[in-house]
């Protein structure tokens, strides 16, 4: 590994993914002074709008990819379902960061679920299912209600089912098989906070602090900061989060999303899952932090120093979904902060947008 | 006049000139789901890196200008200096925001302090020079020190000549003529303050808070917030800039500088300029505002409502100049927000970035 060496302003960061997390990575690069270079197989993507260096190619074209390589310092995605055959490929012509292990375990809920639990950090109980009796096995020892998740692919609530009894195990494995398949208890968590962590090369570890999050039909509607849980539980989820990044050498931003799961003498965690990228329950960030996520995130990749995650304000980051976005889009209240992602087409379930509702303390200036 | 419809997102915004202040412009356009058109004839503009969409011609070929105002739903500029010429071709073809007479004015020293002076806004005394006989004529008037400057394209100290004597008038005519020029009565001023005001078509005016400001080699250094001014000072400030945007039918973000002169019972203010843009002495508002000038500016010219100009900290801004950038431009202290623009040059004298200081409430969060 070579030494960490600050890429210098001016260089160039090779981006995979156009979507809105790829665009607000791209206009956090410009703010420090780097020069972005968006991958992406679909034309309309909308990071494609704050650059003039693209490549529109499959992930799995060889000639687009070395030719990207060719043209980038270094490079970082958006999403973590890059194929592992396009990371292997990028890696071993550029720096990859984060790298192609936490994409490896991010990419599937098994091997995911394992590596946390050899770290001793908490998961929902669960088991490995590829037939149909592994499934029945699995039921009669984590019992029901239980959900079965295919291991990949899975996001916004899309690749599982729920089993409320055992008469379920056969419909439920028949709507998602032939995939590799786990069983996962069901946890009867009464919220769902996240946190969003960075680490660089340096080992220079910063976490921001707990959001509280509320999701609608499956997708992420808002963040609330702080989260309403007790201290403890904030600076436990803090430790696994930084936890996390350091088991996994991680460079870059990574987000952890916790179950809070009721309990005496207090409530306990467990993690959901992780995401080797900036988090859309980070968005608040922008709004009333120092450094960002997407700064942070940019001077992780390029081997900077970590930038200062205090925070400023209360803030509530609202997702804009489907048409939400244009209700009233530009006559906002006070004390609002938008963020559009500038796409064309408002489909039913994308996200559009968010805006952060900073809560500004009377009287404090 | 059409009435104010606010841009759907996915406008294309046009903007005259790809420095610094252009590309922030842009990014700012960006997180509000707006494309951008850089019009620069510089092909090396910092602005060129932030959007797929350019021009690199004279602000003279009428051609080009034709294929932009063509290209773009509206045009705004980055400096007051766009030729009157251009400012009139283009206002013919697309919405200019902020329009020609606002240009016109800030161009012309002389213009711009007889319009403050008509308004009853303060200025330094001022008479304009054509020949030597109406320089010693002002001198007799004015009395020394003055300082003579040419009524056109004057900044960052270029363009004028203090006279300490009635003796120094023949050399400092010499220097400067045979362009139009203005004497101005040397102001004893304690320090300099600026306001950034913000007005919409539909007559929304908003202000941010006044900073003071410290110039090195004639350059601005630092603005501090909150400046450092009797309360009913401020008030002032604030009252003046808005009178002015007011007075122009003003549609954007427009600062304005004033001298704070010692005098009793109170200090009194000054205008020393204005500038029909976003201004340097704004770029506080991007570390510590709900919106920021560049999205104020944003907002103005697309016809949205104004944002909220709420700060939520105190700080400090530093410009960056030439060799500055390099000396630690990765590692900086706590609570710091940097913000590079990405030049390839780091010449004297050339604004190459600029650091926020924030200043966090100890226990505040």
């Amino acid at each position: 590994m070579t030494e960490p060496t600050p890429l210098r302003q001016g260089s160039m960061i090779g981006i995979l993914g156009g979507g809105q997390l790829g665009r607000m990575l791209s206009l956090a690069a410009s703010r420090l002074g780097m020069r972005t270079h968006i991958y992406c197989p679909d034309p309309q993507s909308p990071a494609f709008e704050v650059t003039p260096h693209k490549t529109v190619a499959a992930y799995e074209d060889e000639e687009a990819l070395a030719r990207f390589a060719d043209a980038v310092d270094v490079v970082t995605y958006e999403f973590e379902n890059v194929p592992a055959a396009t990371a292997r490929f990028l890696a071993t012509r550029k720096p990859l960061r984060p790298g192609a292990e936490p994409l490896a375990i991010a990419q599937d809920r098994l091997a995911e679920k394992t590596f946390l639990q050899k770290r001793n950090i908490a998961v929902a109980p669960f088991r490995p299912v590829d037939t149909l009796a592994d499934l029945h096995a699995a039921i009669a020892e984590l019992g029901t209600p239980s959900v079965l998740k295919t291991t990949r692919m899975g996001y916004d609530g899309k690749g599982q089912v729920r089993i409320d009894a055992p008469g379920d195990a056969e419909a439920a494995f028949e709507a998602l098989s032939p995939k590799p398949l786990v069983l996962e208890a069901f946890v009867p968590f009464e919220k769902e906070i996240s946190v969003v962590v960075a680490r660089n090369r340096r080992g220079e570890v910063r976490d921001f602090a707990p959001a509280e999050n509320v999701h609608r039909h499956h997708i992420l509607k808002t963040s609330t900061v702080p989260a309403d849980i007790p201290p403890a539980l904030a600076l436990h989820a803090s430790r696994a989060a930084r936890a996390i990044v350091i088991a996994l050498d991680y460079v870059g931003v990574l987000g952890v999303e916790f179950f809070v799961v009721p309990g005496a003498p207090r409530p306990t965690l467990l993690v959901n899952e992780i995401a080797p990228r900036v988090h859309n329950s980070g968005h608040w960030t922008e709004a009333v932090c120092v450094t960002d996520q997407f700064e942070q995130h940019i001077r992780a990749v390029c081997d900077w120093p970590l930038g200062d995650p205090t925070r400023l304000a209360d803030v509530v980051m609202e997702n804009l979904i489907g048409d939400e976005v244009f209700a009233d889009a530009t006559n906002l209240a006070a004390a609002t902060r938008p963020h559009f992602y500038g796409k064309a087409e408002a489909r039913e379930g994308r996200k559009m947008g968010h805006i952060n509702r900073i809560v500004v303390k009377t009287g404090a200036l």
